[in-house]
Parts: C-alpha cells; structure tokens; sequence
C-alpha cells in the first residue's frame, strides 16, 4: 500500500528559528556532506560508548578530517546516565579549549544522546550538537523533540534540558547490529505513533511487522520516518510540554512504573511501555473508551513485535500505585494517564479516578509471586 | 540633578514571552505580594547561605505562609559554585517530591542566584525562578540577563544555562549587612554601566558616590534602578550574546585574569573589573582611542568608591596574556576586549593586536615582586 523509497528522507522538525532536518536512510555514515555543513566551528566533540565505539566511531571520525576532533567514550548503560558521565564530557571540552563555537556529536543510543545534548546545552550556556541515533528507539524517540538530561537517585531523566539538535542523521545500517530484544523495544515506540493519531501507520505496521523485524533497510527507514513524522508533529504543537504533547506519554505511566518497580535495566524501556501501552488499552477498554476488537489489534501487535503484554507479577497494584504517584507527570498532585478511543485515537485524561484505577489494577494485575 | 523616588521602582526586562518585573526600593522583604503573585504552584524551595540565612530568611518565610516551603542553605562562597552545592538543591526538590509546578527563590548574593537559576532550569527540564538579590552586585548584575551556572574546575561560569527568573525584587534594605568591601564591589558594576553607552548616570554617580556609600536608600534605588534599565536594554537586544551584549564584557577580561591569577576569593569580582575597567581605559587611551581628561574621570571615581586602580604586582605581563587566552571571551583564538572611545562609549575590539598588547602590559604593569 506504500512505496517505499531507496532514497534518503529528509524532513525538517519545525520549529522557527530552532528547526532542524532528520536525514533518514541506508549507509549515510559513509556520507559526511549533510554533518559537515551542520558543523558549526572547526571544534568537534564526538560522545559515544563502549559498543558503539568500535562499530562505527571510525567511520564518522573518516568524515570529520581536517577538523579538531577529541572523543569521549562513555561506559555503556542507563545507570552511568548520571553526573559523573556528564562531566567527564565537560572535562573533554575544557581540556581541550574548546570554545562557544564548538560543536558536539551523540554517536549511540538514547542514553548517549540524552547526555550529549545535555551537555552542549549546558556547556558555556549552550553549543550546537548533531546527533546519529544508533538504535531504533532513538532513532524515532529522542531524534525529535529536544529533550535532554540525566538521572538522579531519586527519578529518571529528573535533570535536563529541553536544546534541539542541528540536525539528525538515522542510518538505518546501525540497527543490524542491535540485537533482537533492542530492536522489539524500538518498535514500541514506533506502534506509539499508530496508536496515538496515525490508524493508517498502524494498519501499514500490522502488515508489516516481519520485513522490520527483518531489518529490511526501505522498510525501516519509512518506519523511521514516519514516526519522526508524526511525533514532530505533535512537538511542533506544543514544543514545551504544555498541553497536547503528552499524548506522547502513552503507556509511559504505567511503563515507568514497570521500569522503576523492577530496578533500570531489567525491563528495557521500549518493553515496559509496550506492556503500558497495552495496560492502557485494557483499562480504556475496561471504562467503556475502546472497543474490544481495537484492544485485540493492539495486543496481536504487540504479541508479533515480541514485545510483552503482560506486567511482571511481582509487583503489587498497591505497589503500582505507589510508583505511579511519583512519576514526574502527576500534575498538582494528580495522576494524569494518556489513554484511547480507539486505534490512532488517543486523549489525555487529567482528571483519573485513582480509587477505580487501584481496585481495577487489583483485578487486573497477576497475583504478586 | 534627578529627583529621587521615595516609592519602589518598577521595571519590566522586555524579552518577548520570557518578560518580567524588577522591583526595587526599601523594606520590600515586609511585602509579600508581588512575590505570592509571582509564584506558579504552591511548593516553593528557597535557596540561601549561611551568611544570609539568619539575616532575611525569617523574614521571608513570614511571607510564604500557606505554600508548602523547603529551604536549602548552602555555604558561603564562590569555592561552593559547583556540583556538589547545585545536587543538594536537585536531592531537596526530589525529596520533597516538588513537581514541575514549584518555585525556586534565590535569597542570596549572585553565587546563590546563579546556582539556584541553573538548578530551576535544568529541574525537570526548567522550573520557574525568583531572585531576590541581596548583595548590591547581584542587584545590578545578575538581576539582568537570565545567566545561570556553576563553575568548573577548570574554568569559572562553564556550565550553564540562560533561564529568565519571574520576578527580581531588589530590597536596599538587605545592603545594610552588606560590608563595605562588598558595596563598592557592586558599584564597580555600576560604574560600569555608566562608562559602556550612559555618560549622564556617570556624571551622576561621580556627583552621587558619597551618599551611595554611606547607603542612603534613596540613592541606592536610584542607581540600582539606572543599571538594570542600561543591562535591560542592551539584553533585550541581543538576548544569547552574538553581538552587542559583549559590551558588558567591559573590564572582564582583564578582571578574569586577575581574579583566576589571584586564586578565587582573593580579590572579589567587583574589584578586579574595576581594575580591569581602568586598565581597558588605559589601553584605550594609549591606541588613542580616549583623552587624557576621560581616563582621569574614570580613575577619580574609581578610586573614591575605594575599589582598587593597580593590578597586583605579583602578576606578570606573561602571566596576564596566558589567563586572558583562556578566557572564554576567546573567540576563534583571538582574544576580545571591551574598549573605550570615552566615558559613555565603549566598544568591541574583536582584533586585538595581541603582540601590542602584550607588550603595553609588560611596560604599564608593576614588576613582578
């Protein structure tokens, strides 16, 4: 039902005078052209970690030639997402005198992107940064918005800023090294955008699961991009976070609590939110909102995706509730869940029965082990 | 030559959507109301010092009655600019559960300003702020301009953000505590402002200065009150510093190298920008650039607000170069200095002639001890 195009995509997240173009496509890491002219100065920082850094760092540096390039390779996981990572950056950079017009590059995953962009936010009160998203979920999650940051003891991504990229190059070449669970997560995000306002990216989704999860380049890269799409779409609405762009949290407040309640890194963040968003579903189902049949397309979707539906059974409903309550997006004091009419037919309930969600999440939730 | 108002001074930084109010005048900490009307939710945390702490927090606090309140007091001193002060503001906000709705007040000199402005701009991506300055360089300075940060161990302000507080309340009362090392510290800043594009506020302060330092409130208000319209006007116009903001640089090159030569603390911001001013006004005047007559003014005045005209002698001319070439006013290599054509008429040499510079400073310096 869609052709698909070998060519590069490009398209620009729109956002005055802080718009930015995501190029999308097949061995663009063998292409500097497009990085080269969003460099700002001769000064580039490059931030990556320990596995990427052997996949593909030689090959971005082979594009950088001729100018001042120093490296930071950071260990490689959600938990070093903290202070001590971020300024090892800033060492870097003072080190080597870099100055205003210095430009910064996040080669890896979300986590690298998160501190990377963090960082050039905060470096001298801001410098440009470009970022090569090598995972799936970067790629069509943390490529568009401007969100950066790093943990805190006490809450996930507590400490950041909101700096938008100069540009975002998505080489789809990166995945075939990600491997199969890292993958699945990614396509939780990118079912997300479906679920959100796009039925028809659902229904091409639904009938093409098996080429993405067979890495099929022309595939990925429209899945890419139409995700970018869509979420670009919706930041553009609402750059700040103020109103509509936290439909983009579906499946976030019960995944959070999924990923926080289990300890970071034993649930992959991509995973918890397939098993919120399905969680969503139920209980949108369960108030009468969704019909059965869209419940049952969400959740054949998410079985295909190998992603999981069910929550682990060691947490509680208690439990549960207890997690949610903490999670950043309670607004003055209430829990605020994004929920759906229906497939591509979200909407953002404010004002939640606490009460009914914890004697429903009782019912619903399998007995603590 | 002006009448002086005995009511609160009101002034609006006209910066589009991020706009806001400083009010200045006596005994404002006794009321309340703009700052109730200025705060967003109803969780506040006040970030202080031990030294301001017992002086103004109290009173304070008798004005956020009703809100749930926090405070965190932090030590005294720019060696506590850094990570370690600005996280225990982050583990206060995270313990107290505070959401994206609180307030931060800044109740303190521009070291708590610029921590607490950094941490409510980078607490959940950006939180408001309110900034009650209590030191008079704070009150003409930071009270302008949105600058937030810490320091580095390898350079002073390298970490930061740009986050415009809500509200700026300027109370001459609290420069009563303030000792008189400190008082004619801020006045270097005010001084300042008069030399870079205002040549009847410097006739005024050079008619003014013995009520200034004696802290007459009305005078206090007044000059307070000048500066931050002259800071205001050129930020509005060049909000993230690309062009005539720099203009504000105006002894700060010069005044770096002393203060980073001399070890922070040694000699206090202020007095080093003002040897730094007379030291731009000298050079000035040896490319030709300023009479004779003007240097004099600038030199008389600095010297009767009891700030000092000499660099110290234990800093050579080659010691000088190497901190101002690291200064990050450093642009594509070239050292950048604020100069003078006459009081009231700076500008930005962004060629400087560094051989020439290096050596006037090796002739006007006193020898090294």
């Amino acid at each position: 039902m869609t052709i698909l195009s070998p060519k590069p995509y490009r398209l620009t997240v729109d956002l005055g005078e802080r718009s930015y173009p995501i190029i999308i496509g097949s061995e663009l890491l063998a292409q500097g052209e497009a990085l080269r002219t969003a460099i700002a100065g001769r000064q580039v920082l490059v931030v990556t970690n320990t596995t990427v850094a052997p996949l593909y760092l030689h090959r971005l540096l082979q594009q950088l030639q001729g100018y001042t390039v120093a490296t930071v390779t950071l260990a490689d996981g959600e938990q070093y997402k903290e202070w001590q990572s971020l300024n090892t950056i800033f060492d870097a950079l003072l080190e080597h005198h870099f100055n205003r017009d210095c430009t910064l590059i996040a080669l890896g995953g979300g986590v690298v992107g998160d501190m990377t962009g963090f960082a050039a936010a905060s470096y001298q009160r801001g410098v440009p940064f470009i970022q090569i998203p090598t995972t799936l979920l970067a790629q069509v999650d943390s490529s568009v918005g401007g969100k950066t940051g790093i943990n805190h003891p006490l809450g996930k991504n507590m400490i950041g800023a909101f700096h938008q990229p100069r540009l975002v190059v998505a080489d789809t070449a990166t995945l075939n090294t990600l491997d199969d669970r890292q993958l699945a997560a990614g396509l939780a995000e990118v079912v997300k955008y479906g679920l959100i306002n796009d039925p028809d990216f659902f229904l091409w989704l639904e009938q093409n699961i098996e080429p993405l999860l067979s890495r099929s380049p022309d595939h990925l890269a429209y899945a890419i991009e139409r995700s970018c799409r869509d979420k670009a779409a919706i930041v553009a609405a609402d750059e700040r976070e103020g109103g509509q762009r936290a439909l983009l949290n579906l499946g976030h407040t019960f995944g959070h609590a999924i990923e926080t309640g289990m300890g970071y890194g034993s649930w992959l963040h991509g995973e918890a939110v397939a098993t919120g968003m399905v969680l969503a579903g139920r209980y949108s189902h369960h108030l009468g909102k969704m019909a059965h049949s869209d419940l049952q397309r969400l959740e054949a979707l998410t079985a295909r995706a190998g992603l999981p539906l069910e929550p682990p059974a060691t947490l509680s409903a208690e439990r549960f509730m207890a997690l949610m309550a903490v999670d950043k997006k309670v607004e003055q004091g209430r829990i605020r869940l994004v929920l759906l009419r229906g497939i591509g037919d979200a909407y953002i309930d404010g004002a939640v029965d606490e009460g009914a969600l914890a004697a429903w999440l009782q019912e619903t939730l399998p007995s603590p082990a």
